[in-house]
């Protein structure tokens, strides 16, 4: 049985409403997006921090940095970690609760018990949400497992236009390195992260094991019909893709909502052509994204939504094309980890239960090179993205402490 | 039985085509918004024809151009016309078709048996798509029957933030004289113009005499639910507008096609916030265009819509309101009238049908100051505000055979 280890809860608000001063907005938002003056404010704090904390720092080629303690027997590290910037805007918690409970539960293990065994890191990675470089969505993490090519950061363009190789030079980083961001010696990635649904709350618990990353897939679905006058053309003659396009996101949401929990399925943008109120449109374009972490419910998820459209289609003299956008594969959590993670819930008495993430994380990149799994905290009514994001700091704490329990449990 | 009146389809063509030439665009598409300079010169050629037909040519207070014919015993008169403005683009025949086969009509009419008893009149209608004045619609006939309003002019701005009372100036007309425009002397209104839908072609006909055109009401819908992460957010706990919105417009068009014709319910526009793929919606805007030309059974296809969307948004927890943005009741023709179209249809040995618009007409405007009925030319394809509508020479040719023994009728 680990001793209790303590986590305190007054630096713990400390770190989130200093680091929040980066890009806040609003009351209590922040808008931090990669390799902006806010960007670069917050990680030169997470710097300073980690010196404080006693942790040598390392800033990689893309922006990541990283804090180590190193282990006396060394060989791999064990890794805690998560991304610092936010969506545009997003709020104090998603992501760098992540990067800052690293730092935290660190400090505290050290604090108590000295140098470890194996090398610990905490990390602040780079970019994430892709909120300036909608691209460029776990950048951080793809430069550290080699999944950044040498054309992408000419190619990929931000909001403004520009080009991330040079919003990179801004900030004083060489595009051509990033191969140099490359870690071939990560044992495990344990990542800290608001829950950012509803579950934890509906259940009163605190803290959640993650089983694994769901499987995403992102259709962009086209109906196309005949453009007509919405008065002088009889029902039964028209070929309507908007009434093709109710049918099926009535259709794919409702198979998901009856599957139950953990799929979910979601139309989240529509836009018809020519969008007039006395017209029926010759072409509406949709989007519908499909969750599951099973790898083989997922496929049958996607299968059963594709012969809905086929149907629909058909029936209704429609033309259906659709490309898929985003496909992630299911990332199971390592079996190991899940039973590390755990047993440092038990021991650090700290309630939990084990829940699928319907979210992407960095760790799902990381797992190409790299043991992982995730710890969930409960979200104030499931919100994430979003200036009111909340979680509690007595949360927050008993999270860090299932983290730093793992960690001592991996690295001592 | 009245004599066969002969129309020369030669000099239909030459028309149709020479009046093209005014906002010609690409192949056989026409763009000509009221007050620009392809409307003068429009206007200029219909007045041009007009006197060469022996009309006397009067144009009015907002640009209409009346071509009359004085009556041996005075009276009202008998007008018949349509507008000549066009969509952006449209074609050569929606509402110009309408203003020449007045204007050849009573040319015919003049050559065979001289002048009337009753005075008639042609009239190109200045506006009526509302192309560049949205909220301009009808334009030239509200003008008639007095429904522009002291503000109107100066308060209704066109899609470059003009004001349509800068753009009469610029063609030389005082808004403040819109008045003036306005008649108290008109007896009858006959209205020539497309089909715009596919039911003649479908008939193997013509030409149609129009019953009535249709009531129509544009309900302008916002769903508000819960915006979320389309991936931690479970289906059982969403309050998801997109569902929502999918259900309603799914069950108002398949209400109106299981109605049959000539109901219809179109949903043309739809907007999503922040229709992003990842997003469960918090908002969504659409609109429900249905209409009817029964004025009870169109007031009950509202309420059923109406039941409808309270339903679908009260089980789903979803915030409902609309606005009615148009509301137009039914205009059923003048029994008299309808009964005059037909015998005179009869008497030109031309086949036909009677049929609802199902689209909006100047002649719903007219029906305030005047009995009013409506002819309709078969479409190719049921296609109109298009380049591509067309309707054949030979159709156009028996439709204004119809008109001038209706005027014969009327007049002589």
């Amino acid at each position: 049985m680990t001793d209790e280890i303590a986590i305190d809860p007054a630096l713990v608000e400390r770190f989130i409403m200093e680091m929040a001063r980066f890009g806040a907005h609003s009351d209590t938002g922040v808008w931090r997006t990669v390799y902006s003056p806010e960007w670069v404010g917050a990680t030169d704090l997470y710097a300073r921090w980690c010196e404080d904390a006693g942790l040598k720092v390392k800033r990689d080629a893309v922006g990541n940095v990283w804090g180590r303690l190193d282990g006396t027997d060394g060989g791999k590290a064990i890794v805690s970690g998560s991304h610092i910037d936010t969506q545009a805007p997003g709020g104090r918690y998603d992501g760098t609760l992540g990067a800052l409970a690293g730092l935290i539960a660190l400090r505290a293990l050290k604090e108590k018990y000295g140098a470890p065994r194996r090398p610990l890191e905490a990390v602040a990675l780079c970019e994430e949400e892709g909120s300036r470089f909608p691209a460029a969505s776990w950048w951080g993490s793809r430069a550290i497992i080699g999944r950044i090519s040498p054309e992408d950061p000419g190619r990929i363009r931000g909001l403004a236009n520009e080009t991330i190789a040079q919003a990179m030079r801004e900030v004083g980083l060489d595009p051509a390195r990033i191969p140099e961001a490359r870690r071939h010696d990560i044992d495990s990635f344990i990542e800290l992260h608001i829950e950012q649904g509803p579950i934890l709350e509906q259940a009163g618990l605190p803290v959640a094991v993650v089983t694994g990353i769901t499987g995403i897939r992102h259709y962009l679905v086209t109906l196309e019909g005949t453009q007509n006058h919405a008065g002088a053309f009889p029902m039964d003659l028209r070929r309507d893709p908007m009434a093709g396009f109710a049918e099926i996101a009535s259709g794919v949401v409702d198979t998901a909502h009856r599957w139950g929990r953990p799929a979910v399925t979601t139309v989240g943008r529509v836009e018809a052509e020519p969008n007039m109120p006395a017209v029926i449109p010759r072409r509406v374009h949709f989007t519908i994204d499909a969750r599951h972490p099973d790898p083989e419910a997922c496929a049958r998820l996607h299968a059963s939504h594709e012969r809905l459209m086929q149907e629909v289609a058909a029936r209704r003299g429609l033309d259906l094309s659709w490309e898929v956008l985003i496909d992630h594969r299911a990332c199971p959590s390592d079996p190991g980890l899940l039973g590390t993670l755990q047993a440092a819930a038990r021991s650090q008495e700290v309630p939990f239960m084990l829940m699928a993430s319907g979210a992407g994380h960095d760790s799902q990149q990381m797992a190409a090179v790299a043991k992982v799994a995730m710890i969930f905290v409960r979200s104030k009514d499931g919100r994430s993205h979003t200036p009111e994001e909340f979680s509690s700091i007595d949360d927050i704490v008993a999270g860090i402490k299932v983290l730093a329990a793992s960690l001592y449990k991996l690295a001592y």
